[in-house]
């Protein structure tokens, strides 16, 4: 089959990669449709451990075997990435994603979406209902991503909330926010993106990050801080504009450690910081299904699988929000 | 009066320092004893601000002025420390104790406890009821900001908890806990410390911190572990315990900033840490007042005011507990 693989030597195009095999309990899905996170550019770059093997974890596609489970057969799905051992005690706790023997699809020992075909366990799929589009259906993991926050934190709809990064992830988390209803700021670098969710959100405040500005949020701090901007910088510039008592829920993951930081400060002004992963997909779709969160505009590209390595090096330049592998 | 201040030469004893007086709704209070903090030790350190003053935030007295409330009178009373302004953003939320133009007692611009007399706003006080004595009274401010753990996090009764530090703090924390029926375990580094605390409560488990105890505990980490080592390594060991999902609550405030962390651990893992200060008086009364917790045999050393230099030596040791100071 053909697929994009992270190998030895960077990414490269396979025409001829062995086609993978349903395990008992498992669908054999052909891809569709796959998205490139920045999880993908940060393997690419080597930021995280030693994964080798086909990359991608955002798809939607099609059931073509289901051995013993025919009722799969034929239907459109995304799945869940994360596949525990299932015996462990994080398992048993229903701490799966968590798992310390876990594969990840295309991130930890288990071939990704950027190929043909790909096989996850029956229980880590969500069928796709007819309303939402494939080009919806790919966001939904990263909206599941989105949605961790409100499984994490209570979001009051008085709340005042600043969400710092205006990447990919960060729209995703901005939108379904605002659905709360919460006195919402995206404070973002990139005036395109912003004017782009201005578009869907009138009540969402959009600024510009500037050290003036900055200063003045700070000078008004919010209940609740969420940290997406993917730069080790964003912790600290985060830390400044939660008030005491409040909530920093920190969506980044990135490479090498922050430096000096003072804890002390989360202690005097009783800070709580939640780091926040993979979320759940059922609210996902039904946001797609009822058009309350806005996708398709935030697709900048879309290369056909042979042309992946193109692909993420599209996705990794400045300013570019969602480029799509057509399978 | 006798005043023991913390001045530009250091902790000094003046027997000729100025008496105060109370502002309208406030009491006048007649201290009858004292005790040592590390956050006094903190200040004598010069580590925190710029205090200049009379030291002590821990104390039990009694009301000996209170113009125009009088009912107040000769009520024996412990009083929370901070004072805010009361028409800032933060007070009017009822996050007075976290005003920006607050006072604290003994620590920031408010004359504190060990001296013969202190004021404090009567929404500041708190009856001691006849069972209580003096020696447990003057525990009530440090067992609040053990009991603001429990009005931070849901501690579970099945939740499998550390506590990393056996200082003052930590035994007070480590009873609190213990109440709620969790599998605790405190790790420590003083003997006599952990024997005191077997002593009260059987089904807590003592261990001392070695690399292979701390190893092993690693291996089965805890759903709730609370930092309250007061070193600057104490972050980075708790966060080695906690399981994925799990909770770190940061008691310690200690000088300077924490050394690199991989903040990505806690977006991976999903833990979130909670900063924790001060507490509920009312709740620390009341389980003084039913004996739940233990406090007599944490007091190593009283001393006049007269030596209150001696007594922050000694409190300062390694291996002392409480020292209290007797007005």
């Amino acid at each position: 089959m053909r697929a994009l693989l992270l190998t030895d030597h960077g990414p490269q195009f396979y025409d001829d990669y062995p086609n993978p095999g349903p395990a008992p309990n498992e669908a054999l899905i052909r891809v569709r449709l796959a998205g490139i996170c920045s999880t993908d550019l940060q393997l690419v770059a080597g930021y995280k451990g030693g994964y080798r093997g086909v990359l991608g974890h955002e798809f939607v596609g099609e059931v073509v075997a289901a051995p013993g489970n025919e009722q799969w057969l034929g239907r459109r799905v995304v799945g869940e990435l994360n596949i525990g051992c299932g015996v462990c005690t994080l398992c048993r706790q229903g701490l799966g994603k968590h798992c310390r023997q876990r594969q990840s699809l295309g991130i930890i020992r288990r071939d990704g979406a950027f190929a043909d075909y790909l096989t996850l366990p029956l229980t880590n799929l969500h069928v796709v209902p007819d309303e939402v589009t494939d080009e919806e259906a790919v966001f939904v993991e990263p909206l599941a991503a989105a949605l961790q926050i409100c499984e994490q934190v209570a979001v009051a709809a008085t709340s005042r909330v600043y969400v710092l990064g205006d990447g990919r992830l960060g729209l995703l988390v901005a939108q379904v926010l605002a659905l709360t209803g919460c006195d919402l700021t995206l404070i973002g670098r990139n005036p395109a993106k912003l004017a782009l969710l201005q578009a869907w959100h009138r009540t969402l405040t959009m600024v510009l990050s500037t050290p003036a500005l900055m200063a003045e949020l700070g000078a008004r701090p919010a209940d609740l801080v969420v940290e997406v901007t993917g730069s080790p910088q964003g912790f600290d510039q985060a830390s400044q504009l939660v008030r005491p008592g409040g909530v920093l829920v920190l969506k980044s993951t990135f490479a090498g450690p922050v430096a000096d930081f003072d804890l002390s400060r989360l202690v005097v002004d009783e800070i709580t910081v939640v780091g926040s992963r993979c979320g759940p997909f059922a609210p996902a779709i039904r946001l797609l299904r009822q058009g309350l969160v806005h996708v398709q505009p935030m697709i900048h590209a879309r290369y056909p699988v042979e042309q992946g390595v193109a692909a993420l090096e599209h996705a990794g330049r400045k300013g570019v929000l969602k480029v799509l592998i057509q399978l």
